[in-house]
């Protein structure tokens, strides 16, 4: 990704968690899984760091937002255990793919630290700057 | 947090075990969840170390007691996969958020090795100490 | 750290490797040396991800650049091995620590993916920030 | 280890550094390396904390004090790479066994903060508990 791109995804990822008076963590792996770009407010709990991280990683792994990933990698999921491989996966919401316009996959962001919708919320936004 | 402090709280959990006949591990931890005191009493089994080091980091991590923690990082909670986050947090009692009097986040504790109401009273009675 | 001052120390550390034609990573952590924001400029070598942010763990861990750290933490150094500790230390430059105007240690910033001397400037750019 | 022992132990190297004027942590280990004690002074560089552990985890899994270990295990030693099995030695001073009147191995203790020579002498007063 170029880095005028990733900049402006955690910009507006981070201008939305403002927006909604809340503290996250952000991070935006590319399609390999590698790190590309991190942020964590301030005041964000600790816990989240990882969690961002592994909702990101779930993403790009398995190519499937991580609230999709939730329904086979679980207990009562066709895949049980799945959740356990790679280190740990994220089995609810908050991580997505990262798409250009034309639907390749360019890599994949998590955010943590707010509600799980307004996890999701918050990733989305930054999704959307890929498809502008 | 100050050494004085420290040491009352980890002589207030232990003398609070002794009393009820009981072997623990007493972990400590400061907001950032790097380790402050440990220790464990003669006869203490000893996967209770890593346990009450994970009960108090679950805490620090997520600002919230370990068995609030296991109503969301649990198969049937919202967030399932939580508890594996973080290197394995503990989705049971016994870990608890250290606050100062006037509710500032200080760290956590974590005991282990009792019973779980057993181990969630002797660390109450450390966190008393921060309120006194 | 305050978020405007986290993301003008990244872009001033990014806008200065942009200026010497380097591909870069940047890591800053915080004083207990918890992630705080990381950027991977387009193109950098992978095998820097974890070496800034190794260097900036040693400077935060020991309260020290990394490269005066590698005068101790080293083979012929007074305490071989100590590189060795805290899941291994960086022995060499880009590594700083994060002081305030009055001297408070914010974090550490580590800068890894061009010589050891551009990395050390790139970091000292953006340590400058919190001097202003 | 007693309970009592344990505490004075640690409450002895305490005092010792707090009346050198130093900022150190002390890990107390039993004779087959598990943790038993663990005191962070407040102000403590955070890197003192593994290398305080590593320390005693030398003197217990070596029986030898940590300096000793150090004129095996190092480039110019004997056995250059034994620093680096079980996990990572530590091969400089702070590292003691510690050893009842009888002689019997009771453990071992690390100390990490301060100055080399300052870190074996505060050992030592902890390990002068046993032997009284």
């Amino acid at each position: 990704m170029q880095d005028t791109i990733t900049t402006a995804m955690l910009n507006a990822a981070h201008a939305e968690a403002q927006r909604m008076g809340v503290k996250v963590c952000i991070s935006i792996l590319d399609a390999a899984a590698w790190p590309v770009a991190f942020l964590r407010m301030e005041g964000t709990i600790l816990g989240a760091i990882d969690v961002a991280n592994k909702k990101a990683r779930t993403a790009a792994l398995f190519q499937m937002d991580s609230a999709d990933f939730a329904k086979i990698g679980h207990p009562n999921g066709a895949a049980y255990t799945l959740e356990n491989t790679n280190g740990g996966m994220a089995s609810f919401g908050g991580g997505l793919v990262l798409k250009a316009a034309d639907g390749t996959v360019m890599g994949a962001i998590g955010v943590s630290g707010a509600s799980t919708e307004q996890d999701i919320a918050i990733a989305q936004i930054a999704a959307n700057v890929l498809k502008a």
